[in-house]
This record gives C-alpha cells, sequence and structure tokens, in this order.
C-alpha cells in the first residue's frame, strides 16, 4: 500500500480500498475536498463544484449502498468532475463561453457520465476548458485561466482542463477529448496520463457527423493502470454514436505484463521535422537514452505525415462549421473569435480540399497500420515544448518558427491525430529546469490495452509518473 | 440432402461434402461449368471466365492439397467469381468501362478476394457491372446486359451482377458491393439473399475516405445460410480499412434458431411514402399475411427518413468525386455519361450540403437504433417494381412518379442506406405474375447474426428461397 496522502493514491488502490469497505467514500470524499479547497483556488482546474454537503450526501449514499449489500461498480465512491463541454444534470454546461455562462441546469447526463455512475463515480463539478475546446490550452472569458501544478506561472494545458487536478490530487481521475491534443497536452505538461482512443472505444453523442475519427474521448490519470480503470467505464459500443467497438471494456482493468525487452519503437525526433524547442530536445533523448537502457528496442523511424496538416485542418474546420450552433451564426460577439474563424473558415471549405484531406486521412491510417506491423509503438514528444506562460493566449514561436494561429503550435498531436490510432501519452521524464515532459505512443487500431501495458510498465520502470508536482 | 442437381445444392451442404470428402472438387467444378456453358450465354452474368483447363487444375490442386492433409478452409473446393470492380490477379479489371476494357491482368487480389482463396474458394472469373458500379441494373458498353434467370426479356439487376449468377445456379455464391441497393435490388429481382453488412464487417481498400459507412461489400447466396458461411470468409478487421469489427467471423457459420413467434416487426409499406407499383404493393402485403401467419408480431411503423434522400445524394456524388481516377478528367468521353455526372455534381457540392447530410445521417443511424429497441426488424420491400426490361437504363416511372435520373427510383434502397445499420434482403415470394421480389429488413448495428437467423428461419419457414427460376 501506498504512503501517500489517500488524494494521491492511485484510482486503483482506492477503488480496491472502497470495494472492501476498507475505507468508506466518504473518508475518500473528505481528502479529495479538502485537497480541492488548498490547491483548486491555485489552480482553477474544477470551474464548478458541487456544495460540500452535497458531494458529502453523495458519498454517504454510496457508503449505505454498498453496506446494504449493493455490488459495488469499478469506480465506488470515487470523486470525478466532467469537461465543461459535456452534460451532467444539475449543471450548465458553459462550452467556456460567455454565450452560455448563464445556462439554465442539464436535465440530462451525457452518456460517458451516465456510465461514470453507474460504474459508481461520484461527480462532483466541472473541469476546465477553452471556449468550445479550441487550442490545447485551458482559459476562457468565463472561468480564467487554469495553472500548472508543477510551476503556478505556467498553463496546466487543455483543452481538458482536468489534467491539473489529476496532477494535483484533486480528482484520482477525469475525463477529456482530443481532437488536435486536447488530452495529450495537458498530460505532457502536468506528468500524467492521458490516451486519445480509437474511434468508437468510447462513444458520444455525436452532434454533426458521427463518422469520423476526428474528436475522441478518453481518460486521464495519473498512471496507465488507472486510466484503464477509468476507460473500462467509459467504453463499450451504444446506440448514440454509428462508431462502436463492441469488446468487452473490463479488458482495460487487468493490464498485461510486459517485458520491455520485447518492446520494439520506432522512434521519431520531431514528427517528420516540427520545430522542437532545444529543452524538449535534449529531455526527449534522455527518454530514449532511458528506454534504451531498460531493455527496449529503438529505431530512427519516420512515418509520412507530410499531408497531414493540411488535412487536419480541413478536417478539424469543416467539423467545427458542421457542429456549429445556431446562435455563433446570429451573435458571433458571443463567442471567443478564433471559434468564430474556424467556422467561417469550415463554411468555406473547398470540397477538393476535403476530398483531399479523407483521401490523405485513409492514406495516413494505411501506412501507420503497415509499421505497427513492425514496431509495437510509433513514438514523439507530446509537445514540442514545456508548458507555456499563463498569459499566452498560445504558442507563437518554437525554436525559430514563428506561428500566427492558435493551432500551429499543437501540429505534434494534430499530425498523429491523422493517423486515426490510439495514442497513449506516458510521462516521458523532466527536462533540465525540472519540467515534465510526455511521450507520444501510437498503438496499433483498437490497440489500447496493449498501449495502457506498455505504458505502465514504463511507469513502472521509470518512476517517471509517480513524481509529484512541487509548485503548489 | 437435397435431390437438387449438384449446382444448386446449397454452398453449406457442398462445402460440407467437400471437406469431407465425399465429393471431389473436381466434380464440384465440372457441375458448376457445365452449368455455366449452359445458361450464362442467355443470362451474361459471368463476364470473364478462366478456360476450363484452368478452372479445373484449380479444382485438381484443392482435391491433391485436402488428400494430402491439408485443412480445408470453410470455403474449400467452391467456385466462385468477383465482381469486376474489385482486383482479381490474373484478370483484368474492365469496371464496367470502355476507359478500362482493354486493361491489363492485375498483379494483386483485393483483401477480400485474397481471403475467400485463403479459405478454400476456387475464383473461376468475373461477373458483371455497371460502369463503375453506377445504378441498380448491370449493363455496361464492354460486356452488355445481364438477364434475369426468372424472365429473360428482363433486367437481373445490379450493380453486383453476380446475382443472376447465383440464382442459375452457375455459382453458389458471389461478392457484392451496396451504396444504394447494388446488393439488394440484384437480390430482390432474383430471389437471392443480399447482405449489405455492417459497415466495418467486410473490410476493403479504401481509395478515397475510408471513414464512411456509405459503400459496404457483402455476400450474395441462395439462403442466408450460404450467405452467413460467405460473410464467414469475408468479415474481420483489417489494416487497410480504418472502419473494422474485430467480432470471430467464425460466428456466422452457425445461425440461431429463431421462433417466429418472438418475432417483432416494425412494417413500413413504403419506407415513408415512395411510390411502389400495385403489383408489388399487393404481393408485399401478402408476404406481411405469411409472416403474420407463421407468428411474427408485425406493427405498422414509419422511420423519419425525410432528409435521407437529400443526404444520400450529397454523400453518394462527393464520394463519386473523392474516388475518382484521374483519367476521368482528362478523358471523359471515355466513360459513362451519368458517372461523369456524378462526379461533376460531386466536384461542385456546397459545403454546407455536405455538413447537412452528415449530420442528417448521423441523427438517421440515432433514430434507427432507438426503433431497433423495440423492434428486430425494420422491414420495406427491397425494390418498389419487380425486374424492369432488359432494354432500360434505369426505371423511369413508378405509379404515376417519373423520374430523370438514374438513381431516384432506387430510393427504397437509397433512404435505408442511410441508417447505416445492417440490412439483409431475403425472398418475399412472388408477384400476380410469377416474379420474385425480396424483403428489405433492416437490422441492429453489427448484428449481421442475428439478420441472417431471422432470413434463415423465414427462407425455412415460407419456402419462397428454394424456388428456382423456371425461365432459362
Amino acid at each position: 500500500m501506498s504512503t501517500e496522502p489517500l488524494y494521491y493514491r492511485s484510482a486503483t488502490e482506492l477503488a480496491g480500498l472502497l470495494r472492501a469497505r476498507e475505507i468508506s467514500a466518504i473518508e475518500v470524499m473528505k481528502a479529495f475536498l479538502g485537497r480541492i479547497e488548498e490547491v483548486n483556488p491555485k489552480l482553477n482546474s474544477i470551474v464548478t463544484l458541487m456544495p460540500e454537503s452535497a458531494a458529502l450526501a453523495l458519498a454517504e449514499e454510496a457508503d449505505r449502498k454498498l453496506a446494504a449489500g449493493d455490488p459495488a461498480g469499478i469506480l465506488h465512491g470515487l470523486p470525478t468532475a466532467v469537461k465543461d463541454l459535456n452534460k451532467v444534470k444539475g449543471f450548465p454546461t458553459s462550452y467556456g463561453t460567455r454565450a452560455f455562462a448563464e445556462a439554465a441546469p442539464e436535465t440530462e447526463d451525457a452518456l460517458f457520465v451516465k456510465r461514470l455512475r453507474s460504474a459508481g463515480a461520484l461527480v462532483i463539478g466541472k473541469t476546465n476548458t477553452p471556449s468550445f475546446g479550441v487550442g490545447t490550452l485551458a482559459f476562457n472569458e468565463v472561468h480564467g485561466v487554469t495553472r500548472n501544478p508543477w510551476d503556478l506561472a505556467l498553463h496546466a494545458g487543455g483543452s481538458s482542463g482536468g489534467g491539473a487536478a489529476v496532477a494535483a490530487g484533486m480528482l484520482p481521475i477525469a475525463d477529456g477529448g482530443d481532437s488536435g491534443g486536447s488530452i495529450r497536452y495537458p498530460s505532457s505538461f502536468c506528468n500524467t496520463v492521458g490516451l486519445r482512443t480509437s474511434p468508437g472505444r468510447v462513444p458520444f453523442e455525436a452532434v454533426g457527423d458521427g463518422w469520423t475519427p476526428h474528436v475522441v474521448l478518453g481518460p486521464m490519470a495519473r498512471s496507465s493502470q488507472d486510466a484503464g480503470l477509468l476507460l473500462a467505464a467509459m467504453a463499450g459500443a451504444s446506440d448514440v454514436a454509428p462508431i462502436g467497438l463492441a469488446e468487452d471494456p473490463a479488458i482495460f482493468l487487468t493490464l498485461a505484463d510486459v517485458d520491455l525487452s520485447d518492446v520494439r519503437i520506432a522512434w521519431s525526433k520531431d514528427a517528420g521535422g516540427l520545430p522542437v524547442s532545444p529543452e524538449m530536445r535534449a529531455a526527449y533523448a534522455g527518454a530514449r537514452a532511458r528506454l534504451e537502457s531498460l531493455g527496449c528496442t529503438i529505431d530512427d523511424v519516420e512515418l509520412d505525415l507530410s499531408t497531414a496538416d493540411r488535412a487536419w485542418e480541413a478536417i478539424e474546420m469543416f467539423g467545427f462549421y458542421t457542429d456549429a450552433p445556431a446562435l455563433v451564426h446570429s451573435r458571433p460577439d458571443l463567442f471567443r473569435p478564433d471559434y468564430v474563424r474556424n467556422i467561417r473558415q469550415g463554411a468555406a471549405t473547398d470540397p477538393a480540399e476535403l476530398a483531399f484531406a479523407t483521401r490523405e486521412r485513409t492514406a495516413i491510417f494505411q501506412r501507420t497500420a503497415a509499421l505497427l506491423h513492425d514496431y509495437d509503438v510509433f513514438v514523439t514528444p507530446a509537445t514540442p515544448v514545456t508548458a507555456p506562460p499563463a498569459e499566452v493566449e498560445w504558442v507563437a514561436e518554437i525554436d525559430g518558427t514563428v506561428f500566427d494561429r492558435y493551432f500551429l503550435w499543437q501540429r505534434m498531436a494534430c499530425r498523429l491525430t491523422m493517423t486515426a490510432h490510439p495514442i497513449l501519452v506516458t510521462p516521458g521524464g523532466f527536462t533540465e529546469r525540472g519540467l515534465p515532459f510526455g511521450l507520444q505512443m501510437v498503438g496499433r487500431m483498437r490497440g489500447e490495452h496493449a498501449l495502457l501495458s506498455l505504458g505502465h510498465a514504463i511507469e513502472t520502470a521509470t518512476g517517471w509518473a509517480a513524481m509529484r508536482p512541487t509548485g503548489i
């Protein structure tokens, strides 16, 4: 058993203790509420929190039901909070946007929230997001900026702003969504684990095109094992989403033992020539040396992603347009300018560009699948830089390359989105300045179990994921 | 055991006899080659056939391998031919198009052809298709028209022109592909079984957007059981196609026993108001009475498909454009005008229309899934008319409604394509004129096993599928 404070114990350990009634949901809830009270004012990761009495009542009910003999779900008694793009009954959904700041509380849960609850999780609030998930930094006009537990002067990353809450011990697990790094960037900045799932693994209520692999949901946690625990609750085919993987989600509860000396890694230093900061380059090379010393076979390999940026942009912008709420057309002034610009760009999409993008997405999928015949994973840095200062809206320059739009510094993630394969970010160690960063590992299609098992082996062998932030 | 001639025995029975070495592949091949020689000159369903000596050599090799102790695949010794849109090593692929009439023999098999061969099937030729699969009648400038074994004056239907070969006992099983009825219409016209599969069930080498449920491949056979046999060989996730269902394809080898008195059917007389010929209306009502007499519970139910036609057209045309070969832009004169027009329409797609279409496709999927909570299947006629005269390029009028483009009479199929659910066509009996027609049954997502099991029960109880064409 861990000697860490309760709020830093693994979700898996806590869930086991709760199910065995060696600890009560009330105790667990009090530990997390205490931690939230202590550090959330500095971090601003949980932007809506239910009153303490209501949270304790949820925990009491969980304890009562278990005592009465009700079966304990896999997340029994674990508190969590939901990204503020997703609907939770009783909470307003702000979408991080002024137009919805005063929205009425939802009357229904999103599908995955229902699943979390039915697995026994206690939903106590909402986590931050930039307006409509635009960009990989969590800040907005409604709730402000989410700060990094490793250094309060820095961003925690986004769009899934719950990464900071997980890193700081305010939540054991949290959900994220990702089309251009929104699970991966915060995981890299906060030293947490984030999984961009295979399309169809975690179904959600599509409002636009349900047949796209572009946006996916996935777990964020402090270890691959905990990510697997959360995934086991989130996963499974559903009627609300046409792409569905029917595999039993319970497989993610038990990871495989991976012998690192059997692992073959295709190693890319910059995902095909993207700018990477010198600090990150050095740290990433250090991670490679460490993995080699642990027995991994690592080859320098590049995947042809030469069309990925152009294809990603066409698909991303067209997706924003397809999904746009009516209000954005009549009252664009109520929305973030980047979001409005995306929608306008999407509306003006040249059909030739969209045809190109979908063709290239298919080709990149096929190339990735072929590469992963020879390798277990294709690895790049999860981010080209460490967490940027909390004042910026995006990173405008990396290693001499200047960017004039918010998403250009996200290309380390966007390029790999176009593989449409599952992608795990697991801690890669620390830079010379002591800031964390992640390894971005693309695994085989529908291969989340193998990816999480590999992540678990790396985390166990390196100890990187067990490091706790010292900035708070 | 059946008393029918060898070439009309079920594929399942033949495969069993072949595996048990109670019959040789040579005997089977001779029976089918004899039947082909007898009726194909009238039907023109198999448009390319290997020399007799080569076909017999394939069969001899199959016999030799089995005798030597090689394991027999599930299609061991069964002849088949492949739709001429798909690549078969050693055969040219004409695409039913003058531009490719003199193409060189392919050097590679399509994925599903590889799978058929590795299951033991003997690929002896190619089956007809309209140019690039445009429309649901099999005719083209290269190979001419495929005629209906129930009446040689009529079309056999398409685009999967192998339906006629299956119906007439020239092949035990054949492949088809379907975006707007290309498996379903020929099945209805020829009294055969055709399965439009769930997206991802039968992967294929996408050249355009791999993330669309629009075009799917599936089996054509003389019974649901035989369709299951062929599906067991075709199915299974692959690296070439991003949407993939990982379920073990062997499940389709053994169908479930279905008690028809447990079956709940949502019955639509015309898929939401499509024109249907009086002949077909009467026959379809007769099918309902028969199914009710067999114990099925049947309710009149309409699914809201009001946006399906518009969405189908946008997606179909954009798909033609996305997949178009370069040659069609430089030498449109070498291609069928309808095909060229489709591509030009696709190239001019308004992004707003495409956004509308993808949103509606998602909504129709969700409505269909919801309906199938309460019913086992949603049923419509498979075709609005029986097989049309072999001289027409499309049906230009049904029950007073006039059509000015080739696909408008296909809407009975196109509308249900937009559900993105699996769809089985099984024989529905015969019209007053003695012409066959099919029932179009939409089943639950990824529910092909249940659909085929239901088809099998209906076929067994009614005997409709066992009726043989008398027109040849």
